[in-house]
């Protein structure tokens, strides 16, 4: 098996043809680098995914975390894996030179990361959760957070958590009950329960920093009411050295059906009534901040999402091109060779169709990467604005897509080893596993809906929404120079020319008042959306093929056929098949909404 | 919680409202039969399933079968369970009274079979195989067979497998390498590896009887030259009692993602040179005596995915019920209560979709059970084949579509208990794992579309299709007297026009000996056909309901209301989703068998 991870080559496909990751050498703040620090930044990644994560996946799946006298004990790999991730810098990618990162843009950051959710979910959770915690510290904390716990999370001594849900609200944060009260010293005292807190516990690091959300005594009812704490497990001294645990218990781990590695877990936050907690920024802030971080951790769940699909794609792969299984219909002679399985036909689907969801995604996913460094490094601040209104618009897209479509991916790669596909003694059973988690946590596949419907579509005057049309619409001319690209450009055209319209209607009936009948079948209205995000971005793909095959380099061709049949498969395979869920959403369809609870 | 298995109102329509279990008494084999039997043969079922069954599904999936000392242990609450379920009478149900069946007809015996495969898949393996192996025997086995090996099996002493698959070969028997040679006293020495043998080890039973696929030194070659042997753990003296240990080992187990509880197993026969087996029927039929019992068996495994689906759905229909989150997107007032997220129109949704896949296919799995009734007491021969030959043509929806889309309904009810239905402390990841085992094995999906578009729709002129065409076409018009039912007829009647159109082109295409191309798209062919059968026993369910509510009970008229909604979902949000696959099948589009195996 030549690569486990992703493919090299259409990485840089990625990196290189389409995304223009030489130009952002241009700007200032990437003008140390160039093609060659970003191709050995993947290669570091690759080489310690390969060596230090990718090898105990499994063994993360098989013994899960356990808790012991209050801890959480981990298997003794992970640790030596992370440690390689920090100590080559990846936890600060894109981290300026003189905090000691290494100033990559997010877009290679990213790039790097995928290897190693590739290689191994549960594993690389944890520097992933700290980054999601550091980033909130670094964009809103106080000078004084930033040198007592923000300092050394970039040192790679404390890991960090986001600690939002709570057993009675999972999804509706507004109702949160954990409470802060102010104590005399300018400090807070927290008491409550948080729950399916990823990293909640573990022997990574020196000390784990909580940001936590909770409602100070005077808090407004709702989401306008929830503040932000940093609740370290361990005080911090002046010197920095560590002080006494905080009352901050461990109450136990959850048992998942998959993403077994990383710990899930229950804390209690004040059971002894002395529990030290600080404010992060302004009172009742706190959603605010979080959800500024959001695009961020969104757009790495898609990509952790991406990344599964991906490696199970290419053990599937591997195994429909070793495995003899069976003859061709026209070819029945029992005396015969088997052929291996990738010469059927409905193999060669399945295969085709992980190959357009993943590489789609994995396309989405660094498109929205590349976007992240368009709202920090564009010249001027209208630039940049523009761009994170697009990022926020094709946020719900980026996380929830790939969440529902590369899970599909890894039902399909089971399906090609067949039983063997189905035993533990493949990986690809794992990945399907894993891969259930990404549509539930960092918002449902119904928050995401609503999301994007009842907020981003329609915000700032639908300006986001415009620019997107207007690029979507940029593609499609540029594929009419390509004769060749007609019959997948137009199924796009068509599909966007009647979500246009489908987009229009649904937010009369928003404006109108009829919110709940509006919003009612989000749901389509969101596959629909990530399906014409999904088309555009590989007719996008289609069109670099075609620049690419036009330059001729024969060891190039296959691979650039290979993506132009995914695109054909994705836009006349999956894009026409949305007209159906867009007459539905046209004819404001109640069936669903109409289902009284009795009749159940 | 009410019900957790099934619902039983809804299990009494399909009996007596839609499918006239009651008429079934009519015939001479079932003449002493009544409601009130059929309703005491499902209300102990029901019993045992809740009380014996039920409560050790997660241990088995927590505990699964350990190989110690050369032999599978399982835990010690499979064997009570199963015990009673002998006990009952459900292993002989459908069989005559004479030799201590129930003489049931199928109907009902996969109605209260039904009941075990909801309440506990794994356990309900072992008693599955087991009739496989005895109606094998059966059908097929000599008079001193029957005596030696089908008696003790009917008696619950001997337990059985069906012994196909090896290394090398799963989908394609015709490859399979075990070898049986003649010996003098008319016994064989088979030789040979088999693996995914489920129930091939278990301390369940005192012996356990191997149907084994083999070939005889003079076979020729592939299917033709397939025979079936009985092969027994333990050799059986002449007086009944058990001799020696028959050279078959159980060379190790499998590790499955789910479905844990039964042992798959690995088997070496005649490791030794010693393994005994007897020659059933005669020599080379064995592939068609195998395929003569197929029918049951895929109706059995189809029901099995029903069952899982249906388990899911009622878990997540109560805890929907139960569990408060969020507001209604007109209630924003975060000081308002939160709703039961049934309120939430996404859920309906996703309830509406488990309720329709769980329903319809129950439908389509008891009507098939209700067709091989009469492919048995019919009064006249013809009359008898014409069943058969319909149920030959269904078979393959009936076992594939439950498959993809209960499992569809599990993944579904898993994402409507949020991070809660990914842990381990709920049922509904159990459900999901147990149920990815059935789009795989008795013949995985890809093999499914081969069969039906390959084989069953030509057979015999086409006569099984223009028989179900005759049917289908018959509901829609009894359906042309519910004014209210136009909406769900037409769409319906669409589909099938189309794909009796495209049905015609694709077996021209097949005689004109295109037959790859002609078959290249058979799984969305078997998604368009599948979707026809439940849009038809939907049309068929929703006219009953209409009937039902013609009468006025009070009492009746939700339930009947929520078969009128689900109906309405699957014939106007499922069944029109179609077009699109039709349309590619129309134009005999080749992007998945064009794509070439270097452009992956």
């Amino acid at each position: 098996m030549s690569e486990s991870l992703l493919s090299s080559r259409n990485l840089a496909f990625e990196l290189y043809e389409v995304l223009d990751a030489e130009g952002l050498t241009q700007r200032e703040r990437f003008a140390e680098h160039s093609r060659e620090t970003f191709d050995a930044a993947i290669d570091t990644a690759r080489s310690i995914a390969e060596n230090l994560f990718a090898p105990h996946n499994r063994k993360n799946d098989e013994h899960e975390p356990e808790y012991v006298n209050g801890e959480a004990v981990l298997i003794p790999e992970v640790k030596p894996a992370v440690d390689a991730f920090l100590e080559a810098g990846f936890l600060n990618a894109t981290r300026e030179f003189e905090v000691g990162g290494m100033q990559l843009p997010n877009l290679l950051s990213q790039a790097c990361f995928a290897h190693f959710q590739s290689a191994n979910a549960a594993t690389t959770s944890y520097p992933f959760l700290t980054m999601g915690a550091a980033n909130l510290i670094e964009n809103f904390g106080s000078a004084e957070q930033k040198q007592r716990f923000l300092q050394p999370m970039i040192d790679g001594r404390f890991f960090g958590t986001m600690a939002l849900t709570e057993p009675h609200a999972g999804s509706s944060l507004s109702d949160i009950r954990t409470r802060a009260e102010p104590a005399e010293d300018g400090t807070y005292r927290l008491k409550g329960n948080k729950i399916f807190i990823s990293g909640g516990d573990h022997p990574l690091s020196e000390n784990i920093v909580h940001m936590v959300l909770a409602k100070l005594p005077d808090a407004p009812a709702g989401v306008k009411g929830i503040s932000l704490f940093i609740v370290p497990k361990f005080l911090v001294n002046d010197d920095g050295s560590l002080g006494k645990r905080n009352d901050v218990i461990l109450a136990g781990l959850f048992h998942k059906m998959g993403w077994r590695g990383t710990t899930s877990t229950a804390l209690n936050f004040g059971d002894n009534g002395d529990c030290i907690g600080y404010l992060v920024g302004k009172p009742h802030h706190g959603l605010s901040y979080m959800f500024q971080m959001m695009n961020e951790a969104r757009i790495g769940v898609g990509m952790g999402a991406v990344m599964l699909g991906y490696a199970g794609y290419l053990y599937s792969l591997d195994y429909a091109r070793q495995r003899p299984q069976g003859r061709l219909p026209d070819g029945k002679d029992p005396s015969s060779s088997q052929v291996a399985i990738i010469e059927h036909a409905d193999v060669r689907r399945m295969l085709l169709t992980q190959k357009a969801y993943v590489e789609g995604s994995f396309d989405l996913g660094l498109y929205a990467a590349r976007l992240f460094d368009d709202t920090q490094t564009l010249a001027s601040e209208e630039e940049r604005s523009t761009a994170l209104e697009l990022l926020d618009l094709l946020t719900p897209i980026v996380k929830s897509w790939p969440s529902e479509f590369c899970l599909k991916a890894n039902e399909l790669a089971i399906q090609i080893l067949g039983g063997h596909g189905y035993t533990r003694d493949y990986p690809v059973e794992q990945y399907y596993r894993d891969n259930r988690l990404n549509p539930i946590h960092e918002g449902t596949h119904g928050i995401q809906s609503l999301d994007l419907l009842g907020r981003k579509v329609s915000m700032n005057g639908g300006a986001a929404l415009k620019q997107l049309l207007k690029l979507i619409h940029g593609t499609c001319q540029r594929a009419k120079e390509h004769a060749s690209l007609t019959a997948l450009r137009q199924p796009l055209e068509q599909l966007l020319a009647r979500l246009q319209a489908v987009t229009l209607a649904l937010l009369g009936d928003l404006m109108s008042g009829k919110v709940n009948q509006g919003l009612a079948n989000s749901a389509l209205y969101l596959k629909v959306f990530g399906h014409t995000v999904i088309g555009w971005r590989w007719l996008e793909q289609a069109i670099r093929a075609e620049e690419g095959l036009a330059k001729g380099n024969p060891a190039d061709r296959d691979f650039y056929q290979g993506k132009l049949q995914a695109a054909r498969y994705f836009l006349t395979w999956e894009v026409p098949s949305c007209h159906h869920d867009l007459a539905i959403l046209e004819a404001r369809d109640d069936t669903c909404l109409g289902m009284q609870e009795a009749w159940f």
